[in-house]
């Protein structure tokens, strides 16, 4: 065993804990508290082992989908959550988040840094099956989580049907099915009140 | 698609949503709070993606091993988390988790649930190379988290060296390289008056 690669290893490992105090835009579904960014990768992690079999690639490596969502929010480590409907801010964090990917993979030693940096820019790159399936649950997680929570986030941030939607039908790209059943729990929002038409 | 299999599956994803709010008994690293089941098994199934390097047997199934992490602990919803130290409460939870597991895996449509249910069975046995690795990773995480925290749950709750490193030698089962990085980790806490000797 080489000290010097498990030192890195563990420093890494250590420094990976702070996800855990970043907090997302969404309730958990009991409604207790919002949710961060640890508990939203384990969450779509089993999801994505769950519901492959509706992913539109049938064919795709489940194993790469799954450390994808685990690490896919490590970036916001220093940075922060970013909302989904807010696009300015979304824009002016791309750098910021690419730093912060050069800095936190950057504590791995040699082979993992490049290996996992390369997964993230791969599921922020939506090129491949394996990323659009990622990015599907990466959507439809918190939108199951704010149908079930009366609207939490939709309401106090004031988000319309028409944002929902266009935001959400990305969900299409990795899997049609689930977009299909995504479609339903907006409607069944506007219908309950819990999102504005 | 199958929309029975799908609803199945989304509320298996719903149910699991409880395990964010079972609490272990170790702190984040930066103290703030204890930390939840969902949280921990995100953590580790990263450690085993970064560690496999440093198993025992160098040709385990990876992708086996970060699910049977990812699992692991939803048998305690409904039963709560069980402290590793407390030798009674562990001896009585057996038979309620096996009924947990019944309940939770059986929440999913068919396969899925027979799978998923012999993943727990197996992590549980530590019969195979997956789940000896598994297991080394669910005891060094905490101990990670309780030698950064000024020995938090060891102090809290009367733990000696002696059942630390008894509780803890069954890491060598699934990696001799963690194991002793754990004994200075061990070591490291009782100088600093951490744990009692």
């Amino acid at each position: 065993m080489s000290l010097d690669r498990l030192e890195k290893q563990i420093a890494f490992i250590k420094e990976i804990d702070k996800a855990k105090s970043i907090f997302r835009r969404n309730r958990l579904l009991d409604n207790s508290r919002y949710e961060n960014d640890a508990e939203h990768s384990w969450h779509i992690a089993i999801m994505a082992a769950i519901l492959v079999e509706h992913a539109n690639e049938p064919n795709l490596d489940i194993g790469r989908v799954i450390l994808m969502v685990l690490i896919h929010d490590l970036v916001e480590i220093g940075v922060g959550d970013t909302f989904i409907y807010d696009e300015a801010a979304r824009a002016t964090k791309v750098e910021q988040e690419r730093e912060s990917a050069e800095r936190v993979f950057g504590m791995l030693p040699e082979g993992q840094r490049d290996h996992l940096r390369a997964l993230w820019e791969e599921f922020e790159a939506k090129e491949t099956s394996e990323a659009r399936f990622a990015g599907a649950l990466d959507r439809l997680q918190p939108l199951i989580h704010n149908a079930s929570t009366e609207g939490h986030a939709w309401k106090k941030h004031g988000v319309t049907r028409r944002q929902v939607e266009s935001v959400n039908s990305r969900i299409a790209n990795g899997s049609e099915s689930l977009w299909t059943f995504a479609k339903g729990l907006i409607a069944g929002a506007v219908k309950n009140g819990h999102l504005e038409e």
